[in-house]
């Protein structure tokens, strides 16, 4: 659900949060817009562990798969999947969805058919419930809509915004070059990661990276206060796909891997006596790797291996790219 | 949710529904596809009263509406309305909603800020809470899908499949002719209505009208176990603006009232002495309509003013249409 294009400077999403009204008394919402998930309340005097979590994301043809080299299969999977990946980032457990489609007219069984496979295999793995949906077709390309529904965990639902200072940052995998051999249709989302962190560790921030790590670190800095981070340019996991789309376009590994989107791995924040021990014992089957610090002071840098300190623009690295090429 | 269109004999959301596996042993689905809302159970031991009702619409510009005509506060307004309308199908009660749209990217500023203030204008009216969404833009047309959670009162939600032989079928308004003066885009969801009328009286079945009187009320029908209904023709409440569509394509009114869709009025069955009291002191706001009653024998008649009985096929009325023409 972070997924929010601006057009221009405008994102209407981000702009129905600064319009919302107040709440209803009665109202369900704990947490609205603003993180990858809404928190609601569901009835009264439930307890610890009845938070529901919500999320919801569209993917249409030509701008997030392209139906006719992709297939319909990894369309209805990867829609399960960016879904999962939103309730991953909250650490919550996934347990029911609803789908809309848009389906072409033209072959529109064979592609429902193709498209309930690629959702049924991921959702049969993490136990998530297909219980409602909406289909239409059209002489337009296709279109899917996943809602998800999840349930916080009796630890609570982990927020972008409580990030602090001196937290050491986390990634769950390496990042970068998801386009290269097509591993952006076949993510798998971080469920039991994020499970298994939540329950060894009071996790203090966590988004999944869909945009890429210098567009989506900056949610966590921003709505945990105005807060920056230094990000240590060597310690940044680069995935070999990273190195593949270097090859091919001339840009560098390390700048995909910070500026690539559709990795879905989780980046989190933790004090640092908690950061030296999920280091130490992983547990399972999260992998984890360090890749810098929060700091007061705002903005995003990266400190190169020599120990200078160089700022890294939101979506790009141009300064440094500047030096270091 | 309901509107599953069908592709020459296929519909995705029911071969869903039949290719479904067993749940898991901790399944929050209560009803699963097959209902106007899916119902959840939310954690556990959380009482009456804490069902959660789950429904996503689709509309698409062609289909739904055409964007350059209607403009998209109308898009925004029956976006949310077709939602609504089936929470309260189920008599629930609406509490949020999450959005995603695919906006055509030349004016997808103007006609956010539009679906915006046509979503709103419903939701603050039936105090639903707008809690997150997905924006995209592209070169295709206007497509938005509406999720919207509700929750159950405490007698219950109400389904399409508890319909019993003896039934007095009623409605909440006149039929027919919603194309006519551009009814379809300004569907008032009968929320009030139902939660009136759950209060007052034992309501054992009930679906909105969306795809027409003689598609929907076969639903109930089916899911009632295979029952059959009369409807009195002279009783069907005819829309004036059934009579106007009547003129312009010279088909009856009173096939416009049986056939044409998107009045998103409730049809419901209740034993016959609660429908004598509802019929005597509808509970407000709630206007009522006697139309027919359930019986035993499968399938649809009509019972013409001279008393005959005629079959009335699903989606059509040929056969009356045939003699009385």
């Amino acid at each position: 659900m972070e997924e929010n294009v601006q057009i221009g400077e405008f994102d209407l999403i981000d702009w129905i949060r600064r319009q919302e009204p107040d709440r209803a008394v009665d109202s369900w919402t704990r947490v609205g817009i603003g993180d990858d998930c809404a928190i609601l309340g569901v009835g009264e005097g439930t307890g610890a562990g009845a938070d529901l979590l919500v999320t919801t994301d569209m993917l249409m043809d030509g701008r997030h798969f392209r139906l006719d080299t992709d297939g319909p299969e990894a369309v209805g999977y990867k829609a399960m999947a960016v879904n999962l990946s939103d309730i991953a980032a909250m650490a919550g457990i996934p347990r029911a969805a609803v789908v809309a489609v848009a389906l072409p007219r033209s072959k529109a069984v064979d592609i429902a058919r193709g498209l309930h496979a690629g959702m049924r295999e991921l959702a049969d793995r993490m136990s998530v419930d297909l219980v409602g949906g909406d289909t239409n077709a059209w002489d337009g390309p296709l279109v899917i809509t996943i809602t998800v529904l999840g349930q916080g965990t009796v630890r609570g639902p982990v927020r972008r915004s409580g990030a602090r200072p001196g937290d050491v940052i986390l990634v769950t995998g390496p990042l970068g070059g998801s386009l290269a051999a097509g591993r952006h249709l076949r993510p798998e989302p971080r469920i039991h990661e994020a499970l298994a962190l939540h329950r060894a560790a009071d996790i203090h921030a966590m988004i999944d990276l869909s945009d890429g790590l210098s567009s989506d670190l900056p949610h966590i800095l921003d709505e945990s206060g105005g807060l920056g981070a230094i990000l240590d340019a060597s310690s940044i996991p680069i995935h070999p796909d990273a190195h593949e789309q270097a090859r091919r376009d001339g840009a560098s590994a390390f700048d995909h891997a910070l500026n690539d989107g559709e990795d879905f791995e989780l980046c989190l924040t933790v004090a640092p006596d908690i950061a030296a021990k999920l280091l130490a014992y992983p547990p399972e089957p999260a992998r984890l790797y360090r890749i810098g610090e929060i700091v007061e002071a705002p903005g995003l840098l990266v400190r190169t291996p020599d120990g200078r300190l160089a700022p890294l623009a939101k979506g790009g690295f141009d300064h440094l790219r500047g030096r270091s090429a």
